[in-house]
């Protein structure tokens, strides 16, 4: 159960409830009208829980587990344990998602303006947000309808958000236009000057940086996340985007739609992604580049050159993922007389 | 001399007294009525100073210090300058530690809440307890004895800090109960949500993060830090646990007691790791790993398996250590022969 | 055009204007009375535009460009679409930097304090400064002329600005001596005690961190980076240097004069940098290591051993760049076997 001093939980919900929802089909046990009181991982989970197997590495503890009902992927339903109640999907992870919202619904913003914060007259802000205190929003800015910026969060002049925006605390923004249902996490830093300078023996020579970061609808931003704005160009981040925590974003770079970006990423300036590339943790991306549609780069990464649609690459420098394989299997089967030689 | 606008110094105090507290063993010189006004480095130490030497490399400053008493191992003794006055002990730099602490003693939090913060009527707030300018304390929180929250800094609802937690300036909390002596550095972010989403063409869908943050005692957060809170499952953080600067720890995440965190580490979902494992800077880890007790990541690995209790790796894929050896002995010996090639 | 809700233009000035101050000379279709009315990329510059060429890799757009007028490479001109009025300099990105000065000079703060804001009386605060709502200031601090503190900024006691720094939104700066014209980006992090505890089985035992931090001139840190004070030793950056974003530099580090560190660098304790060293993103140096003076280090690249100055060095670890692409020359050998198995 999630611990009540943080969380609330709604419900209690049928089975029968539940599975509507998600689009799942009941079976195993197969109670549909048992109540569900709450969501728990599967060590954890009572009879009253929901809850769901998604990483087959789990399935030892998916057959031990003594929750009430489990989505689960049709395919790995008989594995199930005597006597459980099975929500059966294509996609586990997804479908637990919705039933999630179900029990954990997100609060709408509190609306209404901290006393302490301080708003330029010459700001608009929609209807139902809510501010925290020692906010501060500068002239001209637009905060759309039921936004909420948490505590100590400031909003630079002209910065535009849409509907359903969350702003974390510490965050700052600044010259930004930014869509609709965009979460911003506590510490981001968005639209500051990028690193635009002309190097010279006495003093770097400062390029101003005109710019703006441009961000679509459904996009998170995590924690400690940095995205300067644009040198002349705009910054872009397409809409359902999602990127992690500690990600680095330079100026004119240009994200897809539905892009992954996994934590301590770094995208160099004017790189472009198409849509929907995943990048993992730590990867590193020179600039200018092109990263065709759908690629998918992994942790750690270094990619120098444009990148392929649909290309997997791993390995700084970034290989293609087979030829990678084939190369770490040289080095290893080298490391491998290293071991031989040792016991030898 | 440390700067006297930063810092104020205690004493004088005797090399006796100093031995004493240190458990060190006067030699050399050795006059153990002199008083030492100040600690300082080799380099710039002076006959009032006491100073350490720890790490071999800088024995030629030791040999040419000034200092009127160096903490020292005792292996080192012989190569001692001259009429110095040593302080004999196995762990220098520990000794020293305490030595520091003694001219220069953490100062209590001055008491108080500064006008400006903003504290929700119904959180506790234990005694003696110092709250800077423009804090924020959400509902509920409960603020142990002696702690002190710097300028800025937000603590969000239901958050729990036991006694002599010091949060740094900036810094934001919250979903996360906190043990004592903990030291949160400025602009570190605890407890928002992981990076939890099913993907979806349209946009992804968010999976509530239902879990909370649990650091045990005596653990350090570095400056910019992120600490994602658990997706269902908490991320926890063992006591004396040391982590750096710009470190990510993703949800679900489990660090034993004892371990350290050099800056910029990123450690995947539901990773685990045992007591005591120490990792060097920008190395990373995929989820689901766990890291035996004791185990000695080198700095920039990739850890993409399991890792064996007290087993040494380092590389991106992380190898043990003695093979990472051998097949860079192997890469060396073909780049020294392109060296032989260009002078040919 | 640069968005007007963030930006406004200065001007028109005549091409002949623009040439003295960049210092170019006039060619092409080379009509020095036509007015300029702004700056921008090639690809969106109109005839009453002034845009630039530096990237090579944008030939193709430089010949297709409406702009009014470029600044161009001497050597690049005989590309230019005809018609085309070019400001011809060897350093075209330089002085394209001076130009888009022109259109776009930085404004200076408005002068002032928020009355939010809250400033020990006993700090001094120079002629020109503004400061920004709930901005701290400590006690003893000074900040010079003309200074711009940015909403939500700490600035702790006695910490020393000199003339013209500016200091981002939600930043913090203790224990510091700051130069003048230095740029501290939103959520930078400043001062704050180093990494430095004697390991213990019990807690780690804290090592009073004695040093300050020490920074030059016209120096930038870019946002959410980190820079820990000294130990004991301060750490230091040289006049120039530029740190872009997510950087890490640990206690007693010494960058020298006109440094570049791109973004997630990190530096470990005690590492030294001469002057002019450029250091690619993402890349590591271990602590107590000397960089000499212009060496060039590689993005990734993990620096283990001390430098020569004018080095050129690439990979984990780090090797000199020829004998690096030797390796890699015979690691792509190796994948093509791979690459002609898999077709044959």
């Amino acid at each position: 159960m999630a611990d009540p001093r943080f969380f609330s939980v709604a419900g209690p919900f049928s089975v029968a409830d539940v599975a509507a929802r998600i689009g799942a089909e009941i079976a195993g046990a197969g109670d549909a009208t048992r109540l569900m009181r709450d969501v728990a991982p599967l060590e954890t989970a009572s009879a009253d829980d929901l809850s769901f197997l998604d990483n087959p590495r789990y399935l030892e503890t998916f057959q031990k587990t003594k929750a009430g009902a489990i989505v689960v992927n049709r395919k790995l339903a008989e594995a199930a344990p005597p006597g459980a109640t099975l929500l059966l999907t294509e996609q586990p992870y997804r479908a637990y998602a919705f039933a999630a919202q179900m029990f954990y619904p997100e609060k709408p913003p509190v609306p209404g303006i901290a006393p302490s914060a301080v708003i330029d007259p010459s700001a608009m802000v929609g209807e139902g947000v809510g501010i925290g205190a020692h906010v501060v929003i500068g002239a001209r800015a637009v905060i759309g309808k039921r936004c909420e910026i948490a505590a100590n969060a400031v909003i630079g002049a002209s910065v535009v958000l849409g509907d359903d925006v969350r702003v974390g605390a510490n965050a700052s923004i600044s010259h930004a236009v930014i869509g609709s249902r965009v979460r911003i996490y506590p510490g981001v830093r968005i639209g500051q000057d990028g690193f635009g300078f002309a190097p010279d023996p006495h003093a770097p020579i400062k390029v101003p940086q005109l710019g703006r970061v441009l961000i679509g609808d459904d996009v998170e931003v995590g924690a400690n996340t940095t995205i300067d704005r644009g040198a002349g160009p705009d910054t872009v981040i397409g809409s359902g985007t999602m990127i992690d925590n500690l990600v680095q974003i330079a100026h004119n770079v240009h994200i897809g739609k539905g892009c992954i970006l996994v934590a301590q990423v770094g995208v160099s300036g004017s790189t472009r992604f198409e849509d929907y590339v995943v990048v993992g943790g730590q990867a590193g991306f020179t600039g200018h580049l092109t990263i065709g549609k759908g690629a998918r780069i992994g942790a750690q990464s270094g990619v120098l050159r444009d990148v392929d649609p649909g290309a997997i690459l791993l390995g700084s420098p970034a290989w293609p993922i087979r030829e990678y394989h084939y190369v770490m299997a040289f080095v290893r089967r080298l490391a491998a007389k290293k071991k031989v030689a040792d016991r030898g």
